[in-house]
């Protein structure tokens, strides 16, 4: 935890609204500029791909405005689809939501910022990542978010080293903050991202935050901190990994373990069905879902 | 409902344990026989199709017999992935469940057993098909199940036709029986399969019923002939429409269409949900998947 000399310290997350939004929004513009790098490395007959905008604005009961975000997707040759996404929306959590979001129960009004990036790649040896982070404020603030790998083949040596490095950048960004962070979140992450209806993780998991209450401005400096790390580890998998061969079986195989992500997606997982109850947007919301998938 | 005179009345479901089993496995068999008629009917290159069954055991905390199923799968040239699933399974609700079941909160003793049937096309001219009927006993007892058929493209003239042939074949099932069934089970179907996240129905509909705590001679006799219906009407439609010609444009769509069938089995189906958090077979559940879907 920061001392309370430290410059960060009675910080409120209010305060940060305008530099909470402008960080997420600046880091997609930095991640869509990196994955277009990449795109534009590879070569090859395909042409490279480009993100696609769509604005979006949050429907509100009496019209009034409750903001909205932005979906930038991209079909590629490297990133067979990949969705990054930025929201900032404002408003009331209905009565049923109140008593399970910190701060809402005594006042239901919210405001919400963050990042959400679900990559779903063309080779089967590059693994699929996500990564989200974001400010909450409602009589409370937070911060929370996290990232996690999910290989095809989470055995196969590429894939393990794969894990490792994405593992080792996101713990140096913890343990710049608090050394009890990563291994705290590492196994949140491990807890969260686990099909129990198969008894299987995910994938090789990451970290996962929530309700990180420390001092405002030091939860998003290490806010800041994970979305750096994530920029550094995920791009460079990809470009170690995107010119290996593959053979038909491993692309059948990806094509089912995208299934086994989907029903993480949708059975399990409490951010896309909490945003789909409360009538978050659809296409945002079910961005993460790969471009194809298989149950054979 | 029947009258007092009828001779099927006073049957409790528990002696009817043996007939509905024997009834929900004859009908696996007939069903199947169908399917594979027109997997040999249809011609060409490819080879036709063949069931393949997989039994299962229901897993016990004591290791005490809990029953089964099995699970008949065939991936074919019309019947691009159909299964035909039948279970006979007993034991104990969790305490979790046992308020929501009926009759099950005095006892928590089950006996179940049922037929389910899903049928993923290779022509986006043919419509899905998704069929079960099921009998249930706790301290009560009752009949519950249902049939409903998924055009790709709603409005298209094809499916409208399909859809009143399949609608007509239920609907005189219903009308045998009771004149109010057939209206009440039709809208009960459209309620239950909505997607409400995206405000769309998942398919043309048919009926769904639960619970019917008629007499259980009754029950069963309507259960049967919903049965009936189903497998008069659904391989008279696939027979009808699969060798029309279709494009491309059509697979993308049909497997978009996929996607929002999955979204509605994995997030909104009870009877899914229910089975994955009760420890029920994961392979005969999910089976209901299509082989392929896509976000794009």
């Amino acid at each position: 935890m920061p001392q309370d000399t430290d410059p960060a310290i009675h910080v409120t997350h209010a305060s940060l609204k305008p530099d909470a939004r402008a960080w997420f929004e600046g880091l997609r513009d930095s991640l869509c500029s990196a994955f277009e790098a990449i795109e534009d490395v590879f070569g090859g007959d395909m042409p490279a791909g480009r993100f696609v905008r769509s604005p979006w604005q949050r429907p509100t009961e009496d019209g009034a405005p409750g903001g909205g975000g932005v979906i930038s997707l991209m079909h590629g040759r490297v990133f067979e689809k990949v969705g990054v996404n930025v929201s900032t929306v404002w408003g009331e959590f209905s009565p049923d939501f109140r008593a399970q979001i910190p701060g809402a129960a005594e006042d239901p009004r919210f405001w919400a910022s963050g990042i959400s990036v679900v990559a779903h790649m063309a080779s089967p040896r590059v693994p699929a990542a996500h990564f989200n982070t974001r400010m909450l404020v409602t009589t409370k603030g937070w911060f929370g978010g996290g990232g996690d790998l999910t290989p095809m083949r989470l055995d196969a040596p590429e894939a393990v080293a794969d894990a490792a490095s994405f593992h080792a950048g996101l713990q140096a960004a913890c343990d710049k903050h608090d050394p009890e962070y990563y291994p705290k979140f590492k196994a949140w992450c491990d807890r969260y991202f686990f099909l129990s209806h198969r008894n299987e993780p995910r994938g090789a998991g990451g970290i996962f935050y929530d309700h990180l209450e420390s001092d405002a401005g030091a939860g998003f400096a290490f806010t800041q901190d994970v979305g750096r790390a994530f920029e550094a580890a995920y791009p460079a998998i990809v470009r170690r990994r995107m010119r290996e061969p593959w053979t038909q079986a491993d692309r059948d195989h990806q094509l089912i373990r995208r299934g086994r992500y989907v029903e993480f997606n949708l059975i399990h997982d409490r951010g896309t069905l909490f945003g789909l109850k409360t009538g978050g947007n659809v296409e945002a919301i079910l961005m993460s879902l790969p471009p194809e998938a298989r149950w054979p």
